[in-house]
């Protein structure tokens, strides 16, 4: 770890922010935190902090100041306010490091408001964070942080402090790292959205949930989420491990982020718009406080508990099937699939899109909660050229989710995410563009005289 | 009206049956009608038909037989049940007009079914209705009919009794007809759903539904569907006039005849699957049997009585609005726009794809339930290749519907359909397909080395 001078702001102690801030202080780091909370901030000096009633007077002796509020917008205030913003009383070369969730143009936002200020001796890091409360709290949270070298240095220590093994830089200047983690959030949104619409098609077809759960995660079907978001499907789980409202938040900065037309071309991104509007179902039935792991109510408005009514408990052994049921199994998984293979390909396509380093981004977003079973195994072939069929062309996989869509049809059930998955991956069969599944589908974003441009062949 | 002679036998007498028997029955023609619900059948001999217990029974005199079961699967045994079924006692000659809604390659099946029993001497009419219960009573039915010459001339003097001057003659052979029905199902669908995304969205924005309704039918985003069934919904209705369950059967009907890969390389249907998803939770809602103008319900599960309860009554004035809720109903018509604008260029890519006279095609439907002002305005051009960007380039339509989703976004109102439009038109202008934006928005649907093929450009 990098050597440590001075003291640290900290400006917004949610739930994640209590626990970064907090560790910090475990660190014996001296720290000042603020939040409009007042319940809060006396929590934080029982827990050995400071406290401090407005942002300005939090940072007047701050090397580094963290802003972990929940918006872009609350950080500008924090900064700009006429009464209590932090830009009146800022050090000199003061270290900014940005980790609210933001729209990827909101750090050189406030870079180019601080210039305009006379402040260009401050520095500062774009440093959006993931890993929920836990990490947070052990000083393990994944940073992805970008900005200027001589930021990211002076910054380190406390990147350090936070993040401990789990800290990316960020090439590509300020930005990039929210940019990435914009790229991830494509990806975990989908997968919430989808593992709901998997163990709720699971269950419509009448299938023990409890064991189509432990099958679909050891299969080519998984996904962090499902893993994760399933196993509080299948038991009563009553606490709030991370609300609705907040994977909506992330989702709805990418979308909006998407459709930026006149300016720039736009990215049509099929998945990440259809989950928006699944999610926006979800909070417009009064279930933003929910856990999102809840989102199977929406799929099944009429018997909102049957995800976990057809649950056995887990056992040890591995779960056996009859004929009929893994039958039922397949369709499930193949839905899975699809949108899998097509999420993989609509994020690497806006990474790419963005100007990210591509494999930069498959290796922090493999292991992490954006990642599948099919963002693992077929994403390399698209980074390194060496295309294959995978065993499988698009043709076969098309006729497969054909079949879990016609069940579906049939029982009246909504495959939202399935049935966007199915027309991306029809479009590329109409157009001709290959029968090697991943290529044919990454070329949907290729842009006219691009062809092969964002993922090339290897010669 | 052709000269008519013998009898007719008429299988199937739910609600539109009943009324075109009956109808037939009135012309004092002699008809005898079949169906399994035995009380229907009374009402049938009271209103001047017979009656009888089985189709193998109804068609032994008839020269004529009109097939209006629910389903294609219900033909099958009304013809072929070993022990019911009509073939055994049908008479040589006879003509059989299938007006049940089935998937287009179902009348050409009867056609090989007969031929296989040895019966090549039965004439087949793919006969598909469209148009409502009074019509079917008034015999002014829409008939889209399709098969031999010689089939069309026997089969005429029953269907003008039915259609009376609505009878259109579908050039293409047997199964023509239902192909005409199903591109006009898809706006059908399409515009249904749409009319309750739009009123709901109205209604979510705080608008006064009632002289939202007013304005927006008088509009460039009006539908006759939005007329329609948006007239239901502004005024307390509890009459079933046509129930969720029938469009949600001719919707799955269309998207499952798009989703053949293997044999056919399919056919992206992005609104139509989105249409069918957002029917599909209508369904599992419980909401069958409700009218189908009731779906505002999945728009607005918390507050499922909101377009109602914001409706004022309609006056004979039109409907003023202050500049903000001007500013709120110029996004619900932006909305509608942009769905009625990819929704006219889907079903007419469809229909050019299978093989239909897309002049007549317009013709058919520019004036009927499928029928919207994007419809009527822009086909034209699409039609005789002369193009004009119609004084909207697809830029300017995309960022006219992205304020519309930006809205949503925040209100978390899904937007189910404008968000599926959105990413069709940005795909449109990723993809450079040019700033006419009917043409652009229908290149989508051109195969590799047809480009300008389905729809050509005037020399």
């Amino acid at each position: 770890m990098a050597k440590f001078e001075g003291e640290i702001a900290f400006l917004g102690l949610g739930a994640m922010g209590f626990g970064m801030a907090t560790n910090l202080v475990t660190n014996s780091l001296p720290v000042t935190g603020f939040d409009v909370w007042a319940p809060t901030l006396e929590r934080f000096t029982q827990a050995g902090g400071s406290s401090s009633p407005t942002p300005r007077e939090a940072v007047k002796n701050a090397t580094y100041v963290v802003f972990m509020v929940a918006t872009a917008s609350q950080i500008l205030s924090a900064l700009f306010d006429e009464e209590t913003g932090a830009i009146e009383t800022l050090k000199q070369g003061a270290v900014l490091i940005l980790s609210s969730t933001g729209p990827p143009d909101h750090s050189p936002n406030v870079r180019k408001l601080l210039d305009e200020r006379g402040r260009s001796d401050v520095f500062v890091v774009d440093a959006p964070v993931s890993g929920g409360t836990i990490r947070a709290a052990n000083g393990t949270l994944t940073i992805l942080a970008s900005g200027t070298e001589e930021a990211l240095s002076k910054g380190r220590p406390v990147l350090d402090a936070m993040a401990g093994p789990n800290l990316y830089i960020i090439p590509g200047g300020l930005g990039a790292g929210t940019k990435v983690k914009m790229v991830h959030q494509v990806l975990a949104g989908i997968h919430i959205v989808m593992a709901s619409e998997a163990m709720a098609f699971a269950a419509k077809l009448g299938l023990d949930t409890g064991k189509a759960y432990q099958a679909l995660k050891e299969g080519e079907g998984s996904s962090w989420m499902l893993e994760n978001r399933g196993s509080r499907m299948v038991v009563q789980d009553e606490k709030i491990h991370s609300a609705l409202g907040i994977i909506t938040k992330d989702v709805g900065i990418i979308t909006a982020a998407s459709r930026k037309s006149t300016t720039n071309p736009g990215f049509p991104l099929f998945l990440s718009s259809t989950t928006e509007q699944v999610l926006a179902t979800g909070i417009s039935s009064g279930f933003d406080r929910d856990d999102d792991a809840k989102l199977t109510k929406v799929y099944l408005p009429a018997t909102p508990t049957l995800v976990l009514d057809l649950a056995s408990p887990a056992t040890s052994s591995p779960p056996t099937f009859s004929p009929e049921e893994a039958a039922k199994l397949k369709l499930v998984e193949s839905a899975m699939k699809a949108v899998h293979l097509v999420s993989a390909m609509e994020a690497m396509s806006l990474g790419k899109r963005v100007g990210l380093d591509t494999k930069q981004l498959f290796e922090i977003i493999k292991g992490a909660a954006g990642g599948s079973w099919m963002f693992k195994e077929r994403i390399p072939a698209l980074l390194s050229g060496e295309w294959s069929t995978g065993g499988r062309t698009v043709g076969e996989i098309v006729d497969d989710v054909i079949d879990a869509l016609t069940q579906a049809n049939a029982l009246k059930f909504p495959l939202h995410l399935t049935s966007t998955a199915l027309q991306v991956l029809q479009l590329a069969v109409l157009k001709g563009l290959g029968d090697e599944t991943d290529l044919a589908v990454s070329k949907i974003w290729d842009a006219p005289g691009e062809e092969g441009v964002l993922f090339p062949r290897k010669a």
